[in-house]
């Protein structure tokens, strides 16, 4: 069943958004692959297994502490090939500007990119630019995709997620959403708010070349971990308990969501992965993590209990455990 | 060097897009699969030579006669793969809506999309959805990228086109941006004008299943066969002659033209494409091209007469011979 119309929610990490996935997408161009969800899709083109992804970007402001739509754009799709364990080679570029756009804005973020793209190893080989007139589209957009080539026997899925798995965050959380939001309401705060965006297959390639055994990899974006932990616990039909006191987040993120009324669990983030793994592998994996500067604040947050129910449960601080269900939408648009 | 402002000439296919290529992306990306600038990048994996490309989608109308922006979107994509002389295997699809899009449009437009997928033989394995505000994107913008396999030792390009060969047309110009023009301009004409929006694999495949030996393969879309000869012969680094008299075209698109003041050699094409061959080929890839249903109206228009310089000439009906140059950019913006 179509919506009558299209919400915002509805391009959120949230339930809106996945109704529109499973209501009108899946059925549509239901195959095998789509079927699975995954930040990417998972191919095999003559014996070769390869990891296919997209995303577009649409951030307001397109420039933020810590980086632009450009770099975010290229890190962006890097993550999602990443998390299937890909190594990711090359990307696309697609493009839609607004008419009067400045040039040297583009140059900015095509800069970005082009560092961006450098930092993960990999090629952007194609490309295609639109122009919109003025006030048909806001600035700009940009859709990368990407290839990735997954050189082992290994299957990552958020359908992999077993009872016993311990859930381990790569490091602090809400700090691409939190900054994107002080500045689009212009708040002035003290200390370091600036995005994670940041390109994560290098250390997914330590942790594959070091076989660690890995359920599930997955980069909590729009929606948040809240999102990404209710989606894993769906797919994998397991109920996930999250402590809240072991989610690292910067004391300042955490003001700035107790100002403005959000709850961290739900806000974006583009440079951290959660990763499902058997417990045998905590202490390897955890290694990888705090030696690499880009998960060095990583944490052991959770584990599966059970698979009675795809649910995912918070233990509040204050020792009680409430249910972290999925959030309806996002807190704010056009967060990435 | 970047231009001051972006405008509405960057985003065609003519001389403006072109240097917004060669002078920002290209130096930023600087690698050799983007610089051949084909219509889709030509990459080898494990040995295994694929075709990936992408394109975005802002056409205006999104509904028009002849299919609406979803099979144009599916088309297109695997048309530029195509092009490689590829078997298009993967599509992904990124969508940006607007708050307040109708769900009964967008349900039309994923129906569409997915029976131009079933056509064209293509699975869309990944996606993306993002709602911008009201106000913020012009209804609905769709990117597509897609991958596909070069089977047999084929190697197709805009860079190969050679002293001697001939030019053959799959079919009648500027139907496509015909269409979207009458459409925008309220203009009842009479007699059937519609897009040829349309999958070109099937017949690209029967040319590469019978060995024609096939030099360039390009999709005339934005800044229609003036804009691709032109792109050919710059990439070829060749002399091309065109004959005016047999390039085919209906004639209700020719009085379109004629009461627009629109030059149809400019115009996009959705579902036709231009081959260079070997004389010797000419029979056989005209054979097949002539008996399939989508290439039907295929025509001999011209040929490669020396490597001189790299320019475009029409030989005009009444007998003269005028340069058939790159326009600047195109003459109505949100074609395709």
């Amino acid at each position: 069943m179509s919506p009558e119309t299209i919400q915002l929610d509805h391009g959120s990490g949230g339930t809106a958004g996945y109704h529109l996935i499973t209501q009108l997408f899946l059925p549509a161009f239901n195959n095998a692959i789509l079927n699975k969800l995954d930040d990417s899709a998972q191919l095999t083109i003559n014996n070769t297994r390869m990891a296919f992804s997209t995303d577009t970007f649409v951030v307001d402001p397109i420039f933020f502490p810590g980086g632009n739509i450009g770099d975010l754009a290229i890190n962006g799709t890097v993550n999602d090939i990443a998390m299937s364990g890909a190594t990711p080679l090359y990307l696309s570029v697609g493009m839609i500007i607004e008419e009067g756009f400045s040039g040297n804005f583009l140059h900015s973020i095509i800069q970005s990119m082009r560092q961006a793209a450098h930092k993960a190893n990999v090629y952007v080989v194609t490309g295609d630019t639109k122009v919109m007139p003025a006030g048909k589209i806001d600035g700009i957009a940009i859709n990368t995709s990407g290839i990735g080539i997954i050189e082992k026997d290994i299957h990552i899925s958020a359908e992999h997620a077993c009872v016993g798995d311990t859930v381990i965050i790569s490091g602090t959380i809400a700090d691409h959403g939190i900054t994107i939001m002080t500045q689009r309401e212009n708040l002035m705060i003290e200390g370091d708010i600036q995005s994670d965006t940041a390109a994560l297959n290098g250390v997914v390639s330590q942790l594959i070349e070091h076989n660690c055994n890995i359920h599930v990899l997955r980069d909590p974006t729009r929606g948040g971990i809240t999102a990404v932990l209710n989606e894993i616990a769906r797919q994998s039909k397991v109920e996930i308990e999250i402590n809240e006191q072991s989610i690292p987040i910067k004391p300042q993120i955490a003001a700035c969501c107790e100002l403005l009324g959000l709850d961290p669990f739900n806000i974006a983030n583009e440079g951290k992965l959660i990763a499902f793994v058997p417990e045998s592998e905590v202490e390897k994996v955890m290694t990888i993590f705090t030696q690499h500067p880009l998960t060095k604040d990583a944490a052991v947050i959770g584990q599966v209990i059970s698979n009675n129910n795809p649910v995912v449960y918070l233990r509040t601080s204050i020792g009680g455990k409430r249910l972290l269900d999925m959030p309806i939408g996002d807190q704010l648009p056009r967060i990435c």
